[in-house]
């Protein structure tokens, strides 16, 4: 169950990083709310998820992806993921142009045999971008 | 259910506005996990929760607390509260002194028929503190 999580993660992640929010709608739920540092407010359902990923599209791209001590609490059908995360972007010549710390949260819950996300909660460590 | 995690969460927000964190210990669960701006890493477990949280007791003071928005998302045993919340401080003459934005997620489960924390993660909405 844990590597399912965590792969599903993963995979999402991996296309977030090239530009492609998709993957993240296609295992959040009906239901799912979700907080990040571009959010003013909560959104609510995955229509509200859709509109604002959609204008993320293609504006976000970093070159290594840091997982940090990711860690998954199971209750029955409900699992909390929560971990540390680096999106780095380098120079041409592979040093690092950009880095920023974060903190992630993820609950997922099982339905129909398929786990889906119902609350995802993004923010920078230590309230800080840098 | 709803009313109690409510009720919970409202209670242990009074004690901490008025400096006294000791009423989230009481229900956060032994395996609780937890993010905030103060931490630069996750804290895992009640134990590093007491400690953390004995270093703030008696630091924290606010006048005002606004719950905006809370909604509860319920499975079973588990619970996703969420809400935005805004933590003001006044100045003698009433008007407002600083006012901080949060957003908040807390996970909360059903042990022995007691509601526990078993998440919670604080963050400054949009990122900035003011």
């Amino acid at each position: 169950m844990k590597e399912t999580i965590l792969s599903l993660e993963k995979g999402a992640m991996e296309r977030w990083r090239k530009g492609d929010p998709w993957g993240f709608i296609e295992i959040y739920a009906p239901d799912v709310t979700y907080f990040d540092t571009g959010t003013p407010q909560r959104l609510n359902g995955l229509g509200a998820l859709r509109a604002e990923l959609a204008q993320r599209e293609g504006k976000i791209h970093y070159d290594v992806m840091e997982f940090i001590a990711s860690r998954i609490q199971v209750q029955e059908n409900a699992a909390v993921l929560t971990y540390r995360f680096f999106s780095t972007q380098l120079n041409p010549d592979g040093s690092i142009s950009n880095r920023i710390p974060w903190n992630c949260s993820e609950v997922y819950v099982r339905m129909d045999g398929q786990w889906r996300i119902v609350h995802n909660h993004w923010s920078y460590i230590k309230g800080e971008r840098i």
